[in-house]
């Protein structure tokens, strides 16, 4: 049996029996730049039915159709984990969309704050790169990357029961262990942790006002990312790896 | 009292009297690019005495001169922490080194593996990243950047007592819990963790020979990044984040 080389994200359902026909950008990607024919193998995923390990039945240039063999991989939800962040240069907020992808955020959204520099987000773009993330690291989902948002409206809106773990780069070097932080969550009786977001702020931190605030609120946690300054698109991993290793599915 | 907004790493030494004389690139960088001028101040440190704040004392389009006026941060040596890793195409690689000095490696090897796709490195330019990364992280240490060497090589002449940490990706999704690797180490009783190392692999992993060859060595931890497939990239500052975490600084 060949292996599928190559995975593709595709918004047409996948079972057993079923046939997809392709987008011409798809087919040009399969046939022209991976010079996949028909009798080769593809596995594709849509966010719903899992990983299906699909043939090659019709290969042209601008089309093509594939057909379902069997599912590989069931669908893996990942933890119901937000990453919040505000955008910053625009190659560094493309490695957080992909980074957030491939460490398992359920939803991305980039956010306002006083100190952001970008007014704006090319939403389309920012998705595309979480599809081509999943298609990378073997995920079944693709996280939703939500239009830009101002923080304060976000915190407005705050859904109950959803805890927020909050990476302040003024706090530097202090000593707030994470442990702490997890220690009366429920991850210690091996329930489910229930949903959760992480906020990474922005390159030159948080204001005054927005850091008396985010303190404030109830169901936020302060995490310290070590004693030095990480960038944001650092920082977003690294505070992910905390929390997939706690709480989410890496434990 | 102003606050020195720039950081520039040295090789002068930095001390009560001292006047560092600034290379003509420094100069241009300080006077030109950020408009800096006589009585402005800059964070200066050399990867030995700390980070000073330094006056400046003269102002040229291709020299300067600084003054030492005191000593803002003690030299904070990162713990004994080297990164290995497999060079993959140069965006990446350059990424690589600069979270490594962020995360606080004390030492970053590119080393090359049956299945790296580079031959070489710019040596001189990942240093150069170094650099930039600690003196944009705060740090007051720049770890070294070394040749590339062939892994066979160095595991041949492995040093006695340090540990090494290894990321496999066919290890994805498995249960080898980082709790279990560290549970039997030093860091329990509040020990230090004594010299260790990370072993990030490249893109298409490691061959048979060196996956059986690694998981041998008596020194050797075989430790998983959750479920889906990390990029190089992300696996170096995710294994970076639980070394950390666990083992060094950031405890």
């Amino acid at each position: 049996m060949k292996d599928a080389k190559v995975r593709l994200f595709v918004e047409h359902p996948l079972g057993e029996g079923q046939t997809i026909p392709l987008e011409r950008d798809q087919a040009h990607y399969l046939f022209g730049v991976m010079r996949l024919g028909v009798g080769d193998f593809v596995e594709l995923f849509n966010g719903h039915d899992g990983a299906w390990r699909c043939e090659v039945v019709q290969a042209g240039k601008r089309a093509g159709v594939l057909a379902c063999e069997a599912q590989v991989k069931p669908l893996q939800m990942p933890p119901d984990l937000w990453l919040l962040f505000a955008p910053i240069k625009k190659a560094r907020t493309d490695f957080i969309v992909e980074k957030a992808a491939e460490m398992g955020a359920a939803r991305i959204m980039p956010v306002q704050t006083v100190f952001t520099n970008s007014e704006r987000i090319r939403q389309d773009r920012l998705q595309a790169h979480a599809v081509e993330a999943a298609e990378q690291c073997g995920g079944t989902y693709v996280p939703e990357v939500t239009a830009l948002q101002k923080l304060d409206r976000v915190l407005a809106d705050w859904p109950e029961g959803r805890q927020l773990m909050f990476c302040d780069e003024a706090e530097v070097g202090s000593s707030s262990a994470l442990s702490g932080v997890f220690a009366s969550e429920a991850a210690r009786e091996g329930q489910g942790a229930g949903p959760w977001a992480i906020l990474i702020g922005p390159e030159g931190g948080f204001s005054p006002e927005e850091r008396a605030r985010l303190k404030a609120l109830p169901f936020a946690h302060i995490v310290s990312l070590g004693p030095r300054i990480l960038r944001a698109d650092t920082a977003a991993v690294a505070a992910m790896t905390l929390w997939q290793q706690a709480l989410g599915d890496w434990r």
